[in-house]
């Protein structure tokens, strides 16, 4: 059902069950711990992050990434002073299944983007346990050129916690990264999870890499992210594969005409690129600077900026009331309980909703 | 922000900003009021829902559809004792941008059905204020024939309250059907809002009525609701409008294939049809018995319904959490505060999110 799946009610559901919960928030923590370096101020945080002081802005995010209580305030406080500097970047969520070649192709995008100046974060969005599947999202490995650019800052997604936690804390960074003077932000997914409409609400464009052909290739992307895209690329369209490459271009440009329009009034593209051998990457930038330039003529960037600040107030605010009722510790024992009188009907959803509901209240 | 619109966060937003909140939550409780009837017991409601007694029914479903506690405990009593009769019907959800002939194909439909005996109920979802813009779902006077056959029940939205509330009363409402006897169930929605996520999650099958064209005729409908479809049907192919909707279909079809595979497997279908003209009707309805067949065998249907089942009770779990929050008078003024706090960067989202919450949890 993937409706269901897609839902963000089961949000709070996913800390619960069947999602990997490692002991502490972030690896680097326990590194953290271990050296026992001496914890900066609020006011050495900001001063580092403004100068662009990176290996700063690096434990800044670590400290977001943290759910200790002491460290998360501290957070709060560094991204608040942050907010007067933040918001100056272009910021570009980047999907596609495994396979699809992302890796590579942000790291070309990426030195694309770079060879006109500027400082690029390379973000991720992975809540569930890819870790495990051997697909580590923003790994520096991934993505060699990038890796090694004075201006590139590549991070690897939080790793647990609910989804909602976890974009979050990408979008906070964001807002560090941008106070540091990064003027381009990839916000990167996998294109299976749900994922891609946290990222959706927190970019300015949102770029889906596909391939060519429309059987197996496609079996691993969600349904509904291809109507989220401003943009669609299609990759390894070299050699042999130029052709059928070019195919699957008419395919989704037609596919997209039957799509209502979008908010912004902006046409999705589609586009066909290499990003093994370079080919075709001018023009997919070309493409987002024109979105850009059209969402910002007709006042659609601000007014999406604008509705996405409030919705990560709402969202905040959902997910922690969510959070509270899901993490305790009775009434993850009583759902048990009553998830079974449902399914053998000896409960109806609404009188088991109630009667947990109930209990919460009058504790 | 067709996607900050579509989440579930502003659900519980939905009641306190710019819904039409009519000051009883059903025209016909009032006249239930002034006429005094008396009030049946839960174990009356019971027999005569049982019995297939449509006066007794349409009264219980005003009951569930009340907010009056009294009238939501004797509800939900009468609910949980029918479940053991219900889940005997085929659910099928209908969408269609006002204009694609929607009730008129209904109409049609719903003889079809009917046709081979057996009882058919259509319900309706529509918690915006469609009322005003006149176009009252469930309007008995659209379904000229359907309202005159003495097998088919009808019944309107629900009119006042968040989707979440409205939705979980129509799934309630088909519970009561269903223990009446009632074999197939329409649930009917416009199409241009977030209803369709709450159909989709109550229903068995969804079908999309479409138009031929691909301008302005879609830009009513709502993105992502094509990829939900199990079939679409395209109305009006008639006269000289055939070759249109042919194409139409031809272009649909192509669309789909570009789309992930479904969850159950199955592959949707796009026909033609003509609800005035009553062309293809049973080809479509031979559609529906297939995927019926098809996840029956399959074992899809029985695990989506039991999907759904918990579905419910998660949704009206998080419905309410949400509800308890935002209708609170004072957390409803900080929220306008700290909205334009946001707005003018003065605050970042997140601890604007904790100030509240923190109030929220203090009390």
């Amino acid at each position: 059902m993937e409706h269901i799946e897609n839902d963000s009610c089961f949000e709070g559901l996913a800390v619960n069950k069947g999602v990997e919960q490692p002991p502490s928030v972030n690896p680097y923590l326990n590194r953290m711990r271990k050296i026992k370096r001496r914890q900066y101020t609020a006011g050495e945080y900001i001063e580092g992050i403004l100068k662009g002081d990176i290996s700063i802005l690096s434990q800044a995010v670590t400290l977001v990434e943290s759910n200790l209580p002491d460290h998360q305030a501290l957070a709060q406080e560094v991204i608040e002073k942050c907010l007067p500097y933040a918001g100056n970047s272009i910021r570009i969520g980047i999907t596609g299944v495994p396979g699809s070649g992302k890796s590579t192709s942000i790291d070309v995008f990426g030195l694309h983007v770079l060879k006109k100046g500027g400082k690029l974060a390379v973000l991720a969005i992975d809540p569930s346990s890819e870790r495990s599947k051997g697909s580590i999202l923003g790994d520096k490995t991934r993505m060699e050129k990038l890796s090694i650019h004075p201006g590139a800052f590549i991070r690897p997604s939080p790793s647990a916690g609910s989804l909602g936690g976890v974009a979050r804390k990408t979008r906070e960074t964001i807002v560090l990264c941008e106070a540091a003077g990064f003027d381009t932000v990839f916000v990167e997914t996998v294109g299976v999870g749900q994922s891609e409409t946290a990222v959706h609400s927190m970019v300015d464009f949102f770029l889906l890499i596909q391939l060519a052909g429309t059987g197996d290739e496609l079996q691993g992307i969600k349904r509904g992210i291809m109507e989220m895209a401003d943009g669609i690329v299609i990759n390894k369209a070299d050699g042999d594969n130029i052709e059928k490459a070019r195919l699957a271009q008419a395919q989704f440009k037609n596919a997209l005409h039957l799509f209502p329009p979008t908010m912004s009034g902006w046409q999705p593209q589609v586009l066909t690129y290499s990003g093994y051998y370079e080919l075709g990457i001018p023009e997919v930038w070309n493409m987002i600077d024109s979105y850009m330039e059209f969402v910002k003529k007709n006042g659609y960037f601000n007014h999406k900026r604008q509705e996405q600040a409030k919705y990560w107030m709402y969202e905040t605010i959902n997910e922690q009331l969510k959070e509270h009722f899901y993490r305790n510790n009775e009434i993850k024992e009583m759902l048990k309980i009553k998830e079974s009188r449902i399914l053998s009907d000896e409960q109806s959803s609404f009188t088991a909703a109630r009667d947990v509901l109930d209990y919460y209240f009058k504790k």
